[in-house]
């Protein structure tokens, strides 16, 4: 199933900076990153079970935010896309 | 419907961060700002369409990113949140 992952951080702070960078190697793991702090992971029940409890573990609950969307498997349809691609790669350093 | 729409702007620009308030304000007139740049929309076919014209008007599209994910009507099942509820409202200055 394609899960959607959001990730708020405050990337004006080095720390935050360092946890979104290893919340995005992570999720690239199984996906892509498509905006700067938005995953599209392809995930069994399992996979997805541990990569929560993978990404919990990295984030501050005290200020960041963190969210799932399970758009199922019959997800093509589902997505639409307006401006540039980014293509953004896990270990690039953050340029905003 | 729920529609997410994730909007991916250089905020370090005052031109980005006009171009996320306006987003944001044609966006929560729908739904919910849930993080800083991503909204939860309840649309129908009709209002997704206008809204998506809306937003493509306000975006550049050179280096912007704008990306909408239709989870259904049955999306209560679907989002699972970890760490702080941001709450944003749409007029709020922009923090980061």
């Amino acid at each position: 199933m394609l899960i959607l992952i959001t990730y708020d951080v405050n990337t004006e702070t080095s720390a935050g900076r360092a946890r979104l960078r290893r919340v995005a190697k992570q999720c690239v793991n199984y996906g892509t990153r498509v905006q700067n702090s938005v995953f599209e992971c392809i995930l069994d029940n399992a996979q997805f079970v541990k990569l929560k409890a993978i990404l919990k573990d990295i984030i501050d609950e005290n200020v960041d935010s963190l969210r799932f969307y399970d758009l199922g498997n019959k997800y093509k349809t589902k997505v639409e896309h307006i401006g540039i691609s980014r293509g953004i790669k896990a270990e690039e350093p953050l340029i905003f």
